[in-house]
């Protein structure tokens, strides 16, 4: 179906990428199946947030922190758990995550009835734990990295047979965060002319490619990484995958060590451009949402905004589409935020 | 209807409050006529709220921060425009706020195509200025304080023919206010014990009483207003209108002096308790709603959570709503209230 609808299109502006992990119709699929469970999130437009981005652009906000757990991750989770065999159902999931991929899973289990499990590693945050107990997640706190945590994750796989649900690759999680650009599109039609994405593993901005080939091929994907974890955007300006140092950025969200192979390809062929953000201008673009949308908003949500800032000369006049992804700040970094001058 | 379904109950424990400014059948016609523009908001439990609540109590937050503007006054602004009749529609309306109201009001006309104008006092905040501007609102800057704005909102009725929407005394203005309630107790039936509601004008409180008198009268109804502007708490419980100060509170949307007629005598009437709050007290909520919630609070918002720890040992094992009625804390309270230790 993707393939076809690129096909049928004859405006050479049409890039036609591989066929990415999942299609269109999937992308569909998993809509349906979450339909039960998530209302659309809203995308609202606000002047005063306007007159700041300058460039007579119109920023359209996807309100993605709306949802239950905060984030756009309950999308993964649902999608993932629906579309799971009743006898892996009855067994249980497990994933091994720090953030708000826990979340939304735990609290996609509870919804299913599905026991969910999640790894994180020895001092890992408590209120997080907390978070993710308070939705009926077994979380276990072993191993003492994130990687002995992945490790201990498998080994639960093979023993106790759980299914696992990883954050990026996993093809229904990836459908389930494409639901974003579903609605976004849904809601403009084709009177979007941009969408600045954030990208931690890539499924917002895969997401948004495979859902635009289909309902709005013209309209422009950016990317935005966080400047301290960029080896996904260094990779694409390298045309190969780069290795970078350990991530190190406010916005946790956004903090991944290197490209996954089921976003890499999309990515690479179907965006306009990929930017990076410092931490200084996530904070500016958090204070900004405060100020102007008051909403609360964690670093990886401010990231798309952020970006938008750094291209706003380049997309002077158009429509744009951000995505606010999640809101799970901490008290001490929402002070560092708001004592920027 | 409301008196008849009162009538018809058997149960001793219902108090047959006097039929209030309007009835439960003006409150389902506002919520059909608010339908198309307004998506119901969440109601939503946490586990980690609960917990520091504690008494074995369930909280369940009411997300009208949700709502366009980021409070429930759209419901109330929605209420009133699309109750007009078409030659006061096209003369438009007016109000004298400097909070909430205003912008929802605004946000009503914006939907609606009808002209709005907001009065308010020479040196009113710039930016919440801006932002019913934004909304598309003619904003007229006259006068030394409050009470001269309204006196020129007086006026332009006279002179203009434009229609006063008051932020309370108001029956249609009260009946939009009054979905908020309707909605809750749509969601959970009878299965809520108690409603805690922030007090400002009264329009949530009496809304709760009202829905609640057909769909559950054993619902018990709170009431919490800022001890800086306890006006309205202080007559009820002398029994008649009691003048107060001019009232402080961080809590702005509280900041009242006096009773209204239209909601008063329902007050008296049917609530189950009314209590006060401090600032301290206020700001201790708005940080427990940012770390257990994720959402972004102003004062206002936060008063109901707070009135629930003060009821806490009273309504403990119980089910109780509250309202986070809305999110527009400007960054300075906020930082303030992060600062708290």
């Amino acid at each position: 179906m993707l393939t076809s609808a690129v096909e049928t299109r004859t405006e050479p502006s049409v890039v036609a990428f591989p066929a990415g992990p999942y299609q269109f119709t999937d992308v569909m699929a998993a809509a349906r199946r979450i339909k039960p469970y998530l209302k659309p999130t809203p995308l609202r437009e606000y002047t005063s947030l306007n007159s700041l981005v300058g460039s007579q652009i119109s920023v359209l906000v996807k309100h993605e922190n709306h949802n239950p757990t905060n984030s756009f991750k309950v999308r993964n989770g649902l999608a993932a758990l629906t579309a799971l065999a009743p006898e892996n159902r009855k067994r249980g999931v497990v994933a091994a995550t720090r953030g708000n991929h826990g979340q939304g899973l735990a609290w996609a289990g509870q919804q299913l009835g599905i026991p969910v499990t999640i790894c994180v590693p020895l001092g890992n945050n408590p209120e997080k734990n907390e978070a993710m107990r308070g939705l009926g997640a077994h979380v276990l706190e072993q191993g003492a990295d994130y990687d002995e945590a992945i490790e201990i994750a498998s080994e639960l796989v093979e023993t106790k047979g759980f299914t696992l649900v990883h954050a990026t690759n996993h093809p229904e999680v990836l459908a389930g965060a494409a639901t974003v650009s579903l609605e976004m599109l849904a809601e403009t039609g084709t009177g979007l002319d941009a969408m600045v994405m954030p990208v931690g593993g890539g499924s917002l901005a895969v997401g948004a490619l495979t859902v635009a080939q289909v309902l709005h091929p013209d309209v422009e994907v950016y990317a935005v990484q966080a400047a301290g974890a960029a080896s996904i955007h260094n990779s694409w300006h390298a045309g190969f995958p780069v290795s970078a140092g350990f991530p190190l950025t406010i916005a946790d969200g956004l903090a991944t060590r290197g490209v996954y192979e089921l976003t890499f390809p999309t990515l690479q062929a179907g965006l306009t451009d990929f930017v990076t953000v410092t931490d200084d201008e996530i904070a500016r673009a958090v204070q900004v949402l405060l100020k102007t949308t008051h909403n609360l908003v964690e670093g990886a949500g401010a990231a798309s905004l952020a970006g938008l800032f750094k291209l706003r000369h380049r997309l002077a006049g158009k429509k744009v589409g951000v995505v606010l992804s999640g809101a799970n700040i901490d008290q001490q970094t929402l002070r560092t935020v708001l004592d920027l001058s």
